[in-house]
């Protein structure tokens, strides 16, 4: 059921206008500045220009998804944390007092979150597939309806859920081999013999799943619920033209599957930081996106992504407000 | 005179509030998120705080100075623009239409650029010493001046002016030694000739100043009026307990020897970003600061350092609008 909703969305997935992509660069290299002086941002406004249909790009209305849920991997001590706090944050969000709500306040940005299991753990994906393909498929559609209920030009996906660097670990070693060591890190803080767990875990689950599933089977088998509804709402956003920035290791992992199945499938996706769980890095040079911050960051909730709103809103306002040099010498 | 100017403040520079900046590390620790998840941006709100003075640090009236100054240098031929774009952008600072003014717009920051001698070019650095005694206490009285007139809880200091790298370059050659091609970069994009006479002009004057000369001796043969503006505007601004954040090579050139004069000189500087500008990088790291962004950025302006004031409210709204775990859970 997963394979045929995300499957479905990614046989057919919308271009950008490229018209409008190019407009942009052109003007970019003519604004009144050095030639190439705010190059990345320039082809980063550029981007957003062709996926917003624009030659005038713009962030106005940044808007946060946060997908929460639980994990019955949880119970194999992989986190410094139990279970409860997952609940615990879903009323943080909801109550407008977590660290990602005070950063959405400075960048001017509204945050939803997005409950797809909390209280309601999956299986344990060492032993079992984290999600039946019904769970699979209602997650899907969480990720998919919240989206539909926007209003916006930028959408920051992030998560949250006790024990999901795990599940994060689990969906890259099995997409891309290399054994849990290359993968598991210590997440929000795990002691060493939590480590130790957690690596276990992981290479259990790479040998449950075997070398030859296809990567949104890898996602349904050892992915979470809050996963498997980023992916889903990633794939929305991409289907309504909204430029989506991704947070962190969960997050990058989530979406991996995607890009594996069909390279092009994130075109619409930035990168808005590389945390300090060493594995984020690695997931991003496969997935191909280039972070726009490295803070050492590793909370998850969309802070990463969060944090580089105000720097694609700037970019996409200096391609628009600042005259060429045509147009300043001829004014 | 300029020795007299800024060493009167440098001898008399005052310290943060350690309560203020402990408080502030204490609470960060028990932060409703785990334990160091965002350590750097917590430090960083410490920082604030302890100059601030408050256990409760924001950023609310974010104000940008750029200096403006013409070089005698330029005829050298050192830069890919004439002299006459630094009278222009001028005129496009003022009037509100260049990219440092739309970051701003986007970061609700508010700039001012201060002409310290946009048509009258300093002597030429390769053969004489840039600013006379008088014409470099008058751009530090302007840099002090500009300060004073501010109600601003961070002060972003960026700057214009033809032919400025180069200067930038000469004060980083004779302050830390290693010769020309250390320290020349392409700045706003000169072609190999001019990247070539750049490197002799530098040479020269490393040669002229000798290797003896006190720090702000050098700034004074070597500097820009602007750069003189900009030291003089760090200093008042510790002089006022205001955080400053540094943008990017030029920047960070004025303030080197505010720092090789007295190695705590800058405790209240920030640097936004680290530019592409070879030199900038080797420049934050004698001088002690690391860039909270890495964009490829070169433009100046005080961009780099725009780019970084969402990040550094971010940070204080971090740790003063999130409950800690204590008063979460008992709430």
């Amino acid at each position: 059921v997963i394979t045929d909703r995300l499957s479905t969305a990614l046989s057919d997935l919308p271009a950008p206008d490229a018209d409008c992509r190019r407009a942009v660069e052109a003007r970019a290299a003519e604004i009144l500045r050095p030639a190439g002086a705010l190059a990345r941002l320039d082809a980063l406004a550029a981007r957003v220009a062709g996926w917003q249909g624009t030659t005038t790009p713009r962030i106005e209305r940044p808007v946060a998804l946060v997908f929460a849920a639980d994990h019955g991997v949880a119970s194999d001590g992989v986190s410094a944390y139990p279970a409860s706090v997952t609940a615990e944050m879903l009323r943080a969000f909801r109550t407008g007092v977590s660290s990602i709500n005070a950063m959405a306040r400075v960048a001017g940005a509204q945050v939803f979150a997005v409950d797809v299991g909390v209280g309601r753990p999956t299986g344990n994906l060492r032993v079992e597939p984290a999600l039946t393909p019904e769970r699979c498929d209602e997650a899907a559609h969480a990720g998919v309806t919240a989206v539909r209920a926007l209003d916006t030009d930028l959408l920051v996906i992030g998560e949250m859920g006790i024990g999901n660097t795990t599940a994060a670990a689990a969906v890259a070693a099995c997409l891309y081999g290399g054994g849990a060591e290359t993968w598991v890190g210590r997440g929000t803080g795990v002691d060493p013999a939590g480590l130790a767990r957690k690596r276990a875990v992981v290479a259990e689950a790479v040998r449950r799943v075997g070398p030859s599933a296809a990567p949104l089977e890898i996602l349904r088998q050892v992915g979470g619920a809050e996963q498997v509804a980023m992916a889903a709402a990633v794939l929305e956003a991409r289907r309504r033209h909204i430029v989506t920035v991704l947070d962190g290791y969960v997050t990058a992992a989530a979406v991996a599957p995607l890009h594996a199945t069909r390279s092009d499938a994130l075109d619409h996706c930035i990168a808005g930081h590389v945390s300090s769980e060493p594995g984020h890095r690695l997931v991003l040079e496969r997935i191909g996106l280039a972070p726009l911050l490295d803070l050492d960051m590793r909370l998850g909730e969309g802070s990463g992504a969060m944090a580089a709103v105000p720097l694609i809103a700037m970019a996409c306002e200096l391609v628009t407000a600042v005259p060429t040099f045509g147009e300043w010498f001829g004014s």
